[in-house]
């Protein structure tokens, strides 16, 4: 066991992973941009993409900036009463700023190589990949490195600024409430954005005028191919840099209880800090080893990305065993296997994942099956899949949340497993870089396929960005099933820091989070009813902004003479510009109950129903979002799995009908499915930094 | 107020209820039966409904009869243990035969009502709806009478047994497992049932064939009839059978210690028995007041049947104030409050369901609008309304909960605020004799309908019935909105009560039911999961039921000759065989898994872990049944309205799209979404029964 003077220089390790991510992260942007971006007609589809991402997010950030201005002056005030610490509200900016950097970042890189990976496809397969997963890296290790940047300035800044080490971890467990609001309006305003334009586009393109996906006849192609982008690049990114952030602060505020009386309070600290720097390393070695031979095969692909991921977990296991044992001491070998815990319980809801959601297994193949009795049996199974594919993720959550606490310690002193479930989500998260990687790669692979179609690749290449792009749906799926499973380990450790931070702020103050208790019981209640409020305002939001797009894209096929001949071109640029509209204007009041509704309650009922509240909205925002994803999911590759011949094939009537249910599963999965996962955290994040306030005002204590 | 003896004899109000509600329906019964049944071909058609649904009740009673065996043995070698109180196992009899014999007494009357109603309604619309009302005041009052008349013979056994006031209320909490089990059963079986049978006669008969809903050339017309029977008549009745009871027994149970301290203990418990008594008097009054001129319009009806609701609300109001104000003394009226807030939170409920799903108001008018664009856009549509129209009841529930809880003095002590929200929930359900009248209406109303179709009745005749039918789609809707809000009021009183249960057993347990302790917030995710867990299975059984009937129904189409063309007789028997083994077959899965979930997560993590479920399933039961209600609501009457020469009336696009949405709601609405309700109390019930089994061998204390 080290010395508790050394374990202080380690604390550098987590800049050095910084940078060293940050660094790599250029190194792999610089390699991709190097390569060819092909003939002048993919270059000039390539730079209309481009511009529609900046488009988005120049207006995105211009309206995130006045609510972020709106919440500085707000905790401004707040902290000049003492009612949240002084840092905070500068905290929150920069979270802000960080959470936002990495997304335009991502989207810079993604918007770059989505040509170089369709020009690289037309040399070969395996160029292709590296091309789209390179760039996908770049995006997860940005992701890593800027969140570590984040805590490595405010961790020093506070240390400069007099502050000890408790008061440090419950200054910063406040941070995450600026990433966590930048992801949300990324990832509902990202989600409305590309379901609007790929509903608008298919509605009318493929259904109405009868021309192909990604035809550059259609008007809304272009903004269908941005929304890949802002959803799910930025969107996912924005996501995961919160889930990661808030992890680690999260066990960092639980470890001064949890290590109090060993008196390993710094120790405790440092694990989560150190192990996600060391996952970095993990992480990039993890990435040498992605690459394929020239056979078309899913199989083979999939097994390539997978080996760089299971890599780098067996890396960060043996240096996470290294770490609790010279850090934490030989006496603490339980909280890595609290690590290991969510290591495990990462992989195995993701694999869980792919069960229900891909054609190769029964529930989706059923879901196809149903397609032939028409669109009301594709609902009513699809819907039943979703929901039955809760069942063994909660389990596996359930068996994370018992071992992972029980390893830890738990049994014999509470704090400990709290710390323990706290720490499990920073071993699910630990290896980032690369997951988030295979993850980013999907909408590069995605548009890569579309510039090859639109710019009318031969056919070899178009087989080739094809498997590379049902590749991606793979490790969506198996991306979505991570995402959530690792939202929920990390609502529950903020909800176990937020009732330690109330504990910190009046340490007088008598909880009774009894279950029995009414106000928790309330609290229960309405986080409970959040994510349905959520999900039914931002399926809604979809509709709407569908529909002007469908307008405009029939205006256009009506105004612009000869352009379903080919002969004149459409107007790309007005359907991002209303995608961009309605995706602005329509997330407003989505985030906004996610930040108010939790400040109601504990106005009104205090810290118990706040409390609550938290568990309320994970446990049901947990729920629907696996449900949601696995049945927009199993839609999906139904209709894939008859598009491919199967049940009569494209055209048949259980194509139509499958079309119907994929349609019904796009806000699904991609608008209002991942965007619970970060109500659940935002909720945790906004109770945690108002716990002053709710204290001071509220009508019962 | 009143002395401690004098109030003793009061109790025989309880017997008395009892019986006057039992005299008064077959009172009504009588004058039912003694009505005209029409023509020949009318008295055949309603034979064969009447044979269906003895059969399908028969296999049913054949099937439970077997479940309610083993689990009597299984409960007398708990008794023989200890492990349960001796009467117990066979109080659980006499619930599940009290339940089974409402179900019963409720199908022989509304199989003998449908016809007379459309007799009646041959003569004048008044007629009609007074007998389909007074079949169903019969079932209200059966099931009223039956639930006082079991809790009157338990009460004066145990007590002629030398069981203390303590001990009885503890032992007759235990008595609500027999009835939810057989509601379950009810529920789930004839929810399979009638949507089996109605999918599957509509998908060949109008889909296929072309032949008019109700058609008596569709073999599968009675089995559909069957069905509302089996479906919205037993199912209805012993889901509320089982609230009703359940809310009595908990109430009593909390009074124990609510009134520990006051000394008035006895009191305590006899007031929820007495409200209810005095129920049978208020709900009886209200039904004289229910009659109608003849204007065939939904206003007018509606009001008539509004009247005699009101008009009971108000009786029971006044009768409640001087019980509590001479039974607990004046210092209690607060205790008044609590009742009143139950009373109004069930209206308002009722009233918000039918905003959510009547085409009178916004968001089924949206879901309408939605058809003109196709199936898709129906069903997120109404997938939204679903889960937005869940906000509005968790307010109310939420603010039920609070204002019984402080009104009956919880802020002081704590265990009066339990008691407070256990008896609001008696509140709501004190005028049940009528409002399970308004709700029985409806399938009595719908048969007659059908059987005016059937026998070709004169126009005039069927615009009544129809007049008669749609009225009962809108008590149905509220009704279902008053059965889930007080299905989560019971719920919450059970949960309280299974607490002071488990003290009960074991005075010296340490309960932590905080929500950060683990085993309660595994409890929580499991909890969460059951309902989707329940729903996913019921929605499948449905779709594999009616799988069987649309190959049966085709199947008749093609051998019997003549059938089309109506020489020749269809086969109903067969459908209805068909129906009653898949219903019986299917039922038993989701049931099953109702039981042994808390059973199981008990022996694992102990009654914290138990308790965190029932929390759980309350929550997210609550949340999934009202969405799936009200989206199921809006989806059919979105259709209706289409139907009414709205967007295009029926045969449009529009028409097509909208029915995709209706059949995807029947299993919504008529199967998995009432299901919920008794799931979440049927949970609790469970656990109540096996608290002292889980105690003694569960591997976490």
């Amino acid at each position: 066991m080290l010395e508790t003077a050394f374990v202080e220089h380690l604390f550098y390790l987590v800049p050095a992973g910084s940078l060293f991510a940050l660094v790599y992260a250029l190194f792999l942007f610089l390699s991709v941009k190097k390569m060819d971006e092909g003939s002048r007609q993919m270059q000039e589809i390539a730079q209309a993409i481009r511009t529609g991402t900046r488009a988005y997010l120049g207006r995105q950030y211009k309206g995130v900036g006045i609510f972020f201005a709106i919440l500085f002056i707000i905790l401004l005030i707040l902290s000049f009463q003492g009612l949240v610490p002084t840092p905070v509200p500068f905290a929150f900016l920069t979270g802000g700023l960080f959470s936002g950097l990495a997304g335009f970042i991502g989207m810079t890189n993604a918007t770059m190589a989505n040509v170089r990976t369709a020009n690289a496809a037309r040399k070969s397969l395996n160029l292709g990949l590296r091309a789209a997963f390179n760039s996908g890296a770049v995006m997860g290790l940005t992701v890593v490195g800027l969140g570590l940047l984040d805590l490595s300035i405010w961790y020093f800044l506070l240390k400069g600024l007099g502050y000890s080490i408790e008061q440090i971890t419950s200054t910063m467990l406040n941070f995450g409430m600026g990433a966590s609001s930048m992801a949300l309006f990324a990832r509902v305003g990202g989600g409305i954005f590309t379901k609007a334009a790929d509903v608008g586009a298919d509605l009318v393109g493929k259904v109405e005028v009868g021309i192909p996906e990604d035809d550059p006849r259609n008007p809304a192609v272009i903004a269908d191919n941005v929304g890949d982008n802002v959803g799910d690049v930025a969107g996912m990114g924005a996501d995961l840099y919160e889930s990661y952030v808030g992890s680690i602060v999260a066990t960092s505020a639980l470890a001064i209880t949890a290590f109090n009386q060993a008196g390993l309070q710094f120790q405790g600290v440092l694990v989560p800090l150190i192990i996600a720097a060391v996952g970095v390393l993990a992480s990039i070695i993890g990435t040498w080893f992605v690459r394929s031979d020239e056979r078309v095969e899913q199989a083979v692909l999939l097994k390539a990305l997978r080996r760089g991921v299971n890599i780098s977990a067996v890396l960060i296991a043996v240096l996470a065993f290294m770490i609790i044992k010279y850090v934490l001491g030989p006496n603490y070998l339980g909280v890595y296997g609290a690590i290991l815990t969510g290591l495990i319980a990462g992989v195995v809801i993701g694999l869980l994942t792919e069960f229900f959601t891909s054609a190769n297994y029964k529930p989706t193949r059923n879901v196809a099956e149903q397609a032939t009795t028409g669109a009301a049996t594709v609902i009513i199974s699809g819907l039943s899949v979703g929901m039955l594919s809760t069942v063994l993720p909660v389990v596996v959550v359930a068996v994370a949340i018992f071992a992972s606490f029980a390893l830890a310690g738990g049994l014999q002193n509470f704090n400990m497993g709290l710390y323990g479930i706290a720490i499990s989500a920073v071993g699910m998260l630990s290896t980032l870089g690369i997951t988030l990687a295979t993850d980013a790669y999907g909408p590069v692979a995605d548009n890569a396929g579309g510039i090859a179609e639109m710019a009318d690749l031969p056919e070899e290449v178009r087989e080739r960005t094809d498997a590379l792009d049902s590749l991606g749906n793979t490790t969506a799926a198996t991306g979505k099933g991570f995402a959530i499973g690792s939202a929920a380990l990390t609502a529950l450790a903020l909800i176990a820091a937020y009732v330690e931070q109330v504990q910190v702020i009046k340490p007088d103050f008598q909880f009774n989070l009894s279950i029995t208790n009414p106000p928790v019981l309330i609290g229960l209640f309405v986080g409970g009813m959040l994510p349905f409020l959520f999900s039914a305002m931002a399926m809604q939001a979809v509709g709407r902004a569908a529909q002007k797009i469908v307008l405009e894209v029939r205006r256009q096929f009506k105004e612009i003479a000869g352009l379903l001949e080919g002969t004149a071109k459409p107007d790309y640029a007005t359907c991002v510009d209303i995608c961009t509209r309605a995706a602005q204007k329509e997330m407003i009041l989505p985030a906004l109950s996610a930040i108010i509704v939790p400040i109601i309650i504990g106005l009104l009922l205090g810290v118990n129903a706040v409390a609550g509240l938290l568990a309320g909205s994970t446990v049901c925002g947990f729920m629907l979002a696996v449900m949601m994803a696995n049945s927009g999911g199993a839609w999906d590759n139904a209709k894939k799995y008859i598009e491919e011949g199967n049940h009569g094939g494209k055209g048949s009537e259980a194509h139509k009908a499958a079309v119907v249910g994929d349609t019904v599963g796009d806000p699904f999965k991609d608008t209002a499915g991942p965007s619970l996962n970060i109500l659940i955290k935002l909720t945790s994040m906004v109770s945690v930094v108002f716990a002053g306030f709710i204290l001071a005002f509220s009508l019962i204590k």
